[in-house]
């Protein structure tokens, strides 16, 4: 077999390995299967590219226009996953470990093109929470926004998950606008190579979006400023060794880490044997502590059970850990691959021997287990290996010595707050999990270890046909925690587009935030057409359009009539005296929906036209009542235009309606689907 | 005059300084007034008393609770200010400099007391964003919280805000519930000691949530974990030994810097002479350098203005400089008091000759002016110094030496920009003000700019009269800024709460998140009771107590009516072919409001009862169009309970309304405000 040359892919150019290169061996065989690695990349140059180019071609899209192009890059990779499959058996990785791996990876950009759209504004700003009021007269406002930081994201990944995660960085990275530097672990870096290859071939980036480094990343890291972000995953002692680096000390540069975890997994005090739930229990230790050989960072590492529990769980998972065929991944009746590497095979067993010191191993010989396959006898294979610690609290390194392989720690526990002790103990992790079906045994763990976890994961009965696993990172879900566990946060939807964006205060009147925003901020500037906004496409709507209506007195009789019709009496309607002894209220006052209805027949242009429906409203809030005689009029902006579909998008209404004196009686957001103009779109 | 004993406060008592004191002298007279520090306080005991008594009394109160004790806490601070007053023209400053950080610190207070009433909820758990749906059948979930830090956040502060600088880190610890190690500098510690005494004298902190170190915190940080927070404000120097101390880099502990900083101001190309925008620059540039005679990290360093105004701004600038009367800071006619000290007098005119290097000295001569008042003649008195530098591109040290006193550079720029380019040159900062009223320049530089700058803050004739002036950070808008500037972030009102909990991703059943949140989760177990919820006090109502309705027929004949009653004769209501023609309608459809209307008619439980006032609706969504024919019914459960006042709170109710095939049509949150039970309160 040809050794493979794993290339960089360096300012618009794939680049080969030099003599500097590394031998890398296939997990399966241990045969020298590629090589990587170039000294004479040109590090500035690929700065310059990624900043130069990439950068500015990335801001100038909007948030939707890059989750379209996430959506595209998810699309073709899809297509071609089985170039992906077929390439990451040589890693030890199973078919099953591969839906983890490159599925999961796809899905994950999936995920943030979705969101991408449905979350973040058709716009190059974000708009960070609410408009902050600081000034009476409001002639002087406050909002948060984010914009894209102007440098690159330099990514360097770990060898278990090579799509994954490289995806789960590069997607949020793209999502905000900055190109990435990627540099994957060398034992895998084939399959990543592979990945960016099908990426770049796919011709969706920008020039300048990506590039990737096989091999050492050199000084690199000694030429990043203020607007880089370097985001690593992988031991704590390389983290440490990056974090402590002057340069980026010195210009402060971000760095997010997600490193060692000695993740628990807590069997509930109601769990007991013979429940759903402790069956759940030991399948989801059983999947941890096999899937990838355990080569996951959010992998159960502690099993923390009632003492008197102690026992039938470790009869459980003998059982069914003695079932897990150990042997050539790519032979689909194995269940278990091997180790990514004979080094990383050394140190599982020396690090378990650690464990061994303060635990009984009561499962797994790794001197005296078979490994299916004949190719496979030379690979980096070892069983699953079951420990059990009876005096926990005096131990440490089964709370430290994070054992990266399909090795767990069984301890018991006398009640709930000992139980959240030891998860604590570890320190700081990306995830603790806890099968219960007790409310009060979940408010308590949250409270009781909520600030030592990244994660919590809850499951029972009534969650387990659609749960997703102790293990399993969602796109959705902030992954990484304190401490031990790097003290960073990646995903969680938008938070994690944030790593790579700049949150700015902006502080200035209503015409400027509107103009920095992209939304109109009720006292800036109102345009009046002609034509009522109803009658006009969604692409003819300016921010700022206003439509003000006639006046429309409420009636008493008015009241009447709608406490009749709609069956809501409420005293405050209907009652004078009742009405009268209430905090709120002067004497019978009008429905809060006959507002609503009575403001919707003022301010509606009723023939058939650009608005298509009203979808919804958001944040009404009733400022003042409405006394029969008082008579409303209604001020209808557009405060946002969002595109949703090729034929129309959301507009965002700001509807002020005032009483007589002017006074301000409701305010809401009216949301409407408005078609685009005739032969235009997004 | 007696030396005064600046005492530490420690494990709960008063302890005054040993042989390792240092000596403090009086800014404005030179002689020595203090002394503070010592050697022998037991760093261990601290944490003790703050992790072990501080922490779990903060952590057993709800945010509402923490908000009241801020409350008090800022109403005692208030009522002992003058106290404070008299103590703090020793350190240089003015009455009105006095009013920035006496006053400045307190309204500090009372913004995060209210804003923990009005947007954090009556619990210990803090909820963060919304439900992530992470299933399909719905019965698994996600949900981001945050829980308060185990340990104690550690703040270490500059000398120029002693009052302000302690008050605006406390606020949102003790928010979080997080007991707190106060640090002072030393050259004014003897304010912020007074501060802390004041506070310790009212008793409305419990015990271990407040101790102060006045002098060296000795071995402190090399004993925090990953529980603990530093907050850290000060030079760039500082900052960078502190945060490679390698038991902070290993532990991966919480570091949050606000350090050195070029902030600049731009003249908008719109300003020009003889605008009202013009004259206002000038207004907040001669601020900005003389209050706190500069000695402000928002202060501003850099004055950008277009090449063909830097003559006129020089010659204004002078102007107003000139009649600026330094001296005794004790005397009201004064308009500019001391430095802190003789050394801080000492690295301004060393810094101020860096500058020279570069820029001419187009104002002030510190060999050359005059200080008001006899017995401060021998205090720290510079004059303020404007710097020119013609040629800023070619420049480094206005870019890069921060003078931390009255000084500043004005430099000329081409076009916008250049102007962005110069600003961001500083390579990061807290602050940027543009002094515009064109939107399209506000937001060409918060694009250009917004990721060097932590904030941005714009200013024109709209605004100035309710405008809080560049260099104020505000307790609602995030104050901190990137590379430089420290990369860290404070304030920004909930935002800056967070920095003292730890957030974590929490997956489950809807139960399992109603328990965790105090929030009830559609899909939760919902609660019936025999009587309606609108007859039971807010004590009595119970999280996911539901009401389901009877159905009601919705007829052709109430759409027409209620057309005609309210007005809104929108097509897809009347037009049945026009309807037809609509992406969204199967012909004729129900308004939204007739909908909400007639939800309304069937729930409400009219009789005077504990509801007194339908105050607002939130989120609403239609979601399948009603037919003529089509029946509705409602549920509506108890969502969440939030106390107001002593007399009633608020009720957040989940609403769906379905169609009789059991789809939904609608779903909203309604809000309510409902009283207390009988002889009960919050």
């Amino acid at each position: 077999m040809a050794l493979q040359d794993v290339r960089s892919f360096a300012a618009g150019r794939w680049i080969g390995s030099d003599q500097s290169a590394r031998e890398i061996r296939s997990a399966v065989t241990g045969e020298v299967m590629a090589r990587a690695g170039n000294a004479t990349l040109d590090m500035d140059e690929m700065l310059d590219y990624a900043r130069g180019q990439g950068g500015p071609a990335l801001r100038a899209m909007t948030f939707h226009a890059r989750a379209r192009m996430l959506k595209a890059l998810a699309q073709h990779l899809a297509e071609h996953k089985q170039r992906l499959y077929d390439i990451s058996f040589a890693t030890g990785a199973t078919q099953k470990d591969h839906l983890i791996d490159i599925d999961g990876g796809i899905g994950t950009v999936f995920v943030f093109a979705s969101k991408g759209r449905r979350e973040m504004p058709d716009d190059t700003v974000y708009v960070d929470g609410q408009i902050e009021q600081l000034s009476r007269g409001g002639t002087f406002l406050g909002q948060h926004i984010c914009t894209s930081l102007r440098g690159v994201a330099v990514h360097i990944n770990a060898f278990n998950f090579p799509v994954w995660g490289m995806l789960e960085k590069l997607a949020p990275t793209l999502l905000a606008g900055v190109p990435a530097i990627v540099k994957p672990a060398t034992a895998s870096c084939y399959v990543a190579e592979l990945a960016v290859q099908i990426m770049l071939e796919s011709k969706i980036l920008p020039e300048g979006a990506l590039q990737l480094v096989s091999g050492s990343t050199g000084d690199l890291l000694d030429r990043l400023t203020v607007q880089d972000v370097v985001s690593f995953t992988g031991s704590a002692r390389t983290a440490l060794a990056l974090r402590s680096a002057a340069p980026l000390l010195e210009r402060a540069v971000r760095f997010v880490a997600e490193q060692d975890s000695l993740n628990a997994s807590i069997l509930g005090p109601d769990a007991r044997p013979g429940t759903p739930e402790f069956d759940l229990f030991i399948r989801e230790v059983t999947r941890e502590m096999t899937a990838k050989a355990g080569q996951k960072c959010t992998a159960i590492r502690r099993i923390i059970t009632p003492e008197e529990t102690v026992a039938p769980v470790i009869e459980a998972l003998r059982d069914r850990l003695s079932k897990v065929r150990i042997g050539d991944p790519s032979d689909s009746a194995t269940g278990m691959g091997a180790l990514v590497s004979a080094e990383q095979r050394m140190d599982v067993l020396e690090k378990a021997a650690q464990i061994e010191t303060e635990a009984e191993r009561v499962f797994g010989d790794p001197e005296d287990f078979e490994i299916h396959g004949e190719a496979a006898q030379s690979g980096a294979f070892v069983p699953p290996m079951l420990f059990h610690c009876a005096r926990p609290d005096m131990a440490q390194h089964v709370h430290e010595v994070e054992v990266f392989g399909p090795v767990s720690t069984i301890m018991p526990y006398r009640d709930l707050d000992h139980a959240t002790q030891l998860a604590n103990k570890g320190q700081g992790s990306l995830v603790a999990s806890i099968i219960t079906r007790d409310p009060k045994v979940a408010r308590a763990v949250a409270l009781g270890a909520g600030a030592f976890h990244g994660r919590l994961y809850f499951n029972n009965r009534d969650s387990m046909a659609e749960s997703t696993g102790h293990g399993s990172p969602l796109p959705h879900m902030v992954h990484g925690g304190p401490g031990r566990a790097g003290g960073g946060e990646e995903l969680g939807g938008v938070r994690g587009v944030m790593h790579y964006m700049q949150r700015t205060a902006v502080q200035g009147s209503p015409d400027i935030l509107s103009a920095i925003t992209s939304r109109w901020v009720p006292g800036a500037t109102e345009i009046t057409h002609e034509d009522h906004p109803f009658t006009r496409s969604f692409d003819d709507l300016e921010l700022g359009e206003t439509f003000r209506t006639a006046a429309r007195e409420i009636m008493l009789e008015d009241i009447e009539q709608f406490a009749r019709f709609t069956g809501d009496t409420f005293y405050a309607h209907m009652d004078d005296a009742a009405a009268k002894r209430n905090p709120f209220f002067p004497g019978r006052v009008a429905h809060g929906y006959l507002i609503l209805s009575f403001a919707a027949g003022l301010f509606v242009q009723p023939d058939e036209g650009p608005v298509l429906a009203n979808t919804g409203l958001d944040t009404l809030r009733f400022l003042k009542p409405v006394e029969p005689g008082d008579s409303i009029r209604v001020s209808l902006s557009v405060k946002q235009k969002t595109p949703r579909n090729d034929d129309y998008g959301e507009v965002r209404w700001h509807v002020a309606v005032a009483n007589q004196d002017g006074d301000p009686v409701a305010s809401y957001d009216l949301l409407t689907m408005n078609a685009y103009g005739a032969g235009t779109g997004p």
